[in-house]
């Protein structure tokens, strides 16, 4: 897949595992209390947490041995997710959210919201303001739709 | 649902849709080029982009009558959620792309990369930074367990 949004998904395998990151971030980082928080099955539970191990975005240490049981926890780049996290939570919160915001957050004290900006000039990205092109990991190929071959090439051109 | 990134989740319903609104972003914005680069069923597009529609993020203009063809656009909450969405492109090139980025993007004509920051003081986002409470569209409830009950309502106590 040459799409980092498309490898983020993956790495997130669907709506569940954002809840379970956003819940091990707030403070749920055991089994039960997941299970009775999202109402989820166990099983489709144990799937998704170990697949979040997989992807590096949780990590496992045991605080009880016999019978084992594990505690969750953010990993560097599931904390590093949580801000992308948020700029979703924003999305949520502008559009969806007639009643206001279901949850307020705090930075260092103060209310916040996400905000997308540049990394360079610091303005609030606007998507009417952006353009892509291929990057160095992505796949170049001669024609005229150069931005549609870097961001979204064809399943079927992978095994080229 | 008492938490907007639940609620964005539902408005995209998985990585496909995800993945339209990227390509409707770069500008493939008619059926079958969609159908042509994600190799994607043509059922699977049709109900990803009735549901997109339904959640307000694209809107759909006919631009032949006999027989109908439509082009897709984004509407003013999808151009919105499009820096979210780059805020994962962000970290899926830190984390998921050993071989660098697959796209680049440039903004006024700079490179630039989606950062995530506090809309109050401008710095950046860090999870470690971060807290979260009840807003006013969460569910208040008494007890000790107040940013669980916020952000994560158990199913069966919105029944109530």
């Amino acid at each position: 897949m040459h799409c980092s949004i498309a490898r983020t998904f993956a790495a997130l395998d669907d709506a569940w595992s954002a809840l379970i990151l956003r819940d091990v971030f707030v403070g749920l980082r055991r089994f039960d209390v997941l299970i009775e928080d999202l109402g989820i099955s166990r099983k489709v539970l144990t799937q998704r947490l170990l697949h979040l191990q997989d992807s590096g975005l949780l990590s496992a240490t045991a605080y009880q041995l016999h019978p084992k049981r594990v505690e969750y926890a953010l990993t560097a780049a599931g904390l590093d997710l949580v801000p992308a996290l948020l700029a979703l939570l924003a999305w949520g919160d502008r559009w969806k959210a007639p009643q206001g915001p279901p949850a307020l957050l705090s930075h260092h004290g103060h209310p916040v919201k996400a905000k997308v900006v540049c990394s360079r000039c610091g303005e609030a990205l606007d998507a009417r303001h952006l353009h892509a092109s291929a990057g160095p990991g992505g796949r170049r190929a001669a024609g005229t739709r150069r931005m549609y071959l870097a961001l979204a090439p064809r399943a079927r051109r992978s095994a080229r």
